[in-house]
């Protein structure tokens, strides 16, 4: 499994990615998940994926060479040739249905799962930072204010704390700390996520340099959030009361007293 | 959906559920998840469901009239003739698997999604407190102290609190507590999963009463709880510091200055 993230604030962009793979939970390594796929003097454009890693990988060898043109004067067809960030997802999205033809009977006739799904993060020309979800059939959505962020992979267990914090209006300070909280939620939770994690974050003025970071399993940041947050939870936990309904007098239907 | 959650602790058994139910996000109703199977001198036997509402309700109608007995000479096998809990869990699993004889097939033609599981929880015959997970195919496994808690229906959302929080050795009152911190996560980013919860509470002492509540969608102790709550986070993480890698000094790999 995989659990990957991507936030597109009002003051930038964030991506997170875990570097968990397995084949098999006896087989578990270490892989990027984070993968830059144009990076020209003006733009920079990176990709998250989840699921089958196979197919992944086609998609971004594809779209390492280049698609095919349509005509045949012109040379391949890749990301740092796109005109707009709305291009680079389709061409991404064309990318991910032509692995699929390529591979899906193969793999549907082999019992092996061959989903996959990708975020597509960054800008071109100097242009606006887009965010995009680009689905298993190579169809997509763009990130918009009202939901902040997306999610691939393992999504459920880390849910809960982007849908009380996160908001379009979020400091990147804050939106890290708070993408950082929901790895380590579904960290908790789910083994087939694990550190190290990979963090990429843009800001909305593109002189501003870009800040990529691997919080390795040691890093001291990620463990004191872990333990700081870990303590807070307990001892919020400890501050709320019991249920009143499990007390003598609390109003409580007893449906029998057996015995 | 559904969310159901079943404790067992070296102090009593605890079991939650939802009211949830639809067909399709356009058709939500309340109906009740936590039933009564057998309800004796000295045994009380409960099950909560998630699934298919059609094939639960087979389920436990097939139960209420009892099973065909082997033997032409006997009536019918129901729950309250079971000696022990392990018995009574393998008479539900023969319910689930002749309810999904009977319906699985048209169902599958119909496109519709069949699979229910259960948590069968309580005491036979004043015997020790045991729980359940009975799963789609009529097998199940029984709660151990390692792992002292089962969900079933949208497990994910609320696992983590659960994972943090509970042990074996966890009091009934806070368990209580945890599990309804584990369904005020999972409402919050789980529209099919609502108020009101059916709780119950069985205590080891077959003599001390069972505890029954409903707890409603505007009940003052489950509104203070999701309210002290979403403030702990909130005053938690903003107590965490942001992290330093964000900042210019922070150590971090710059990836490129674009523009």
């Amino acid at each position: 499994m995989t659990y990957c993230v991507g936030i597109m604030l009002r003051q930038g962009l964030i991506m997170v990615a875990d570097t968990r793979t397995n084949a098999g939970i006896d087989n578990i390594s270490t892989y990027r998940k984070l993968h830059v796929l144009a990076d020209t003097k003006d733009s920079l454009v990176v990709a998250a994926s989840a699921g089958n890693l196979s197919v992944t990988q086609l998609v971004l060898g594809m779209l390492n060479e280049g698609l095919p043109s349509r005509n045949p004067d012109e040379g391949p067809r890749k990301i740092e040739h796109m005109p707009s960030m709305f291009q680079a997802a389709q061409l991404v999205g064309e990318a991910v249905m032509a692995a699929a033809a390529q591979l899906k009977p193969a793999l549907y006739n082999a019992g092996v799962a061959s989903g996959i799904s990708l975020l597509l993060g960054g800008r071109i020309g100097g242009g606006p930072l887009k965010l995009f979800l680009i689905y298993d059939a190579g169809n997509f959505i763009e990130c918009q204010p009202d939901s902040p962020y997306f999610q691939i992979g393992a999504c459920q267990y880390g849910k809960p704390i982007l849908d009380r914090a996160m908001t379009h209006d979020s400091t990147i300070d804050e939106a890290v700390k708070v993408a950082l909280l929901s790895f380590d939620s579904t960290i908790r939770s789910d083994k087939s996520v694990g550190l190290p994690f990979d963090v990429m974050v843009f800001r909305n003025d593109p002189k501003l340099p870009i800040i990529k970071k691997r919080i390795e399993p040691q890093d001291p940041y990620m463990r004191n959030l872990s333990d700081r947050w870990s303590t807070l939870l307990n001892e919020g936990r400890a501050a709320i009361p019991d249920p009143p309904f499990l007390k003598e007098d609390g109003g409580v239907v007893e449906l029998k007293t057996a015995g």
